[in-house]
């Protein structure tokens, strides 16, 4: 679409929106004319609130959440038990926990998950920090919640390792049928999770 | 997602996100976090990409495309057929034809289609524009090129009351199965469309 018909600043957005997860060329073109039809204001408000996000974002230096103060209000909040942290791989799961308003520990976020076939090994994750928090002496429990994949199970699997030398009790997550599931179309991993985990009553 | 977890400005981003077509909370969210993973330089970019669509860009002020320059390089070309007009709903429609090179005359965009259930009237586009160039004088033809749908066959029946007192022919494009379609799955209206604009052979 390097024609006459597209002027250089609509080809410009159109090509950095599709630089977006999951935003091919067509959907970019459609976001692009639609700013276009009278939308300047919603451009512009979504220009600033990129720079907003730019300039007053950071990690937390001990959880290494996204926060605009440090430390984050969960790590600054003295009413948590700092003694239980929850490791999981990016802020998106942090906040799906906290979603459930059933943990009052704080957490870790890695920024991804071991998977050496993408090239991400143990140094490029926030592993080495995970590791003094836990050696600092104070932690009594390190939860692993990264994601029920292979990425997530090896990411675990790797911290065991680098963990199990300190006094610390390693958990994880249940693993089961999720709620409002069908067990006719559960995938048989998940039942034999199902199964492994089962409960008495 | 209004808790501690999520500083302001990503919540910001987020709702703004989620004002564009198509994009819902959960895509907002996904795009805000992925372009908080060390991606402020892409974040930046769209910022300016943004706000370099406002700045530089406006209406034809005789075909009313999406221009940097007034008229635009269309309208500016003297090299194409400006006795012969395109009418179409959109920019986006005129980039469709514009890609088929088979079109060397002019266009009019109308920037929307009647739509009387969704309060768009004959005043909301840019009607009375095109009844002036027509009535200008040096049209031949005008070729209705609203899209196939009842809110864009209504519009061109309106155009057609509008411009039939004027010394113009009234076109529009042809009708009939899509090109690589499957006859056992084109619908009715379709195949009715295409059956009365069969052609001899």
């Amino acid at each position: 679409m390097g024609n006459a018909a597209v002027p250089p600043s609509v080809t410009q957005l159109i090509q950095t929106f599709s630089e977006l997860p999951g935003i091919g060329p067509k959907t970019a073109s459609r976001l692009a004319f639609f700013l276009l039809r009278g939308k300047s204001e919603l451009a512009l408000r979504l220009a600033e609130s990129l720079q907003g996000l730019v300039e007053n974002t950071r990690f937390c230096s001990v959880c290494f959440n996204v926060t605009e103060q440090d430390p984050c209000p969960i790590c600054a909040n003295t009413s948590r038990d700092h003694a239980v942290i929850c490791v999981v791989e990016e802020p998106m799961d942090l906040l799906a926990l906290e979603g459930t308003n059933q943990y009052d520990g704080v957490y870790h976020v890695l920024h991804g998950a071991l998977s050496p076939l993408e090239g991400i090994f143990a140094e490029d994750l926030r592993i080495k920090e995970l590791e003094a928090r836990v050696g600092a002496g104070v932690v009594r429990e390190v939860l692993l919640a990264t994601n029920p994949t292979s990425e997530g199970d090896y990411t675990a699997a790797y911290l065991i390792t680098r963990l199990k030398a300190l006094p610390v009790r390693l958990t994880r997550l249940g693993r089961g049928l999720p709620v409002g599931g069908d067990l006719e179309y559960a995938d048989a991993i998940t039942l034999t999770r199902a199964l492994e985990s089962r409960q008495e009553l």
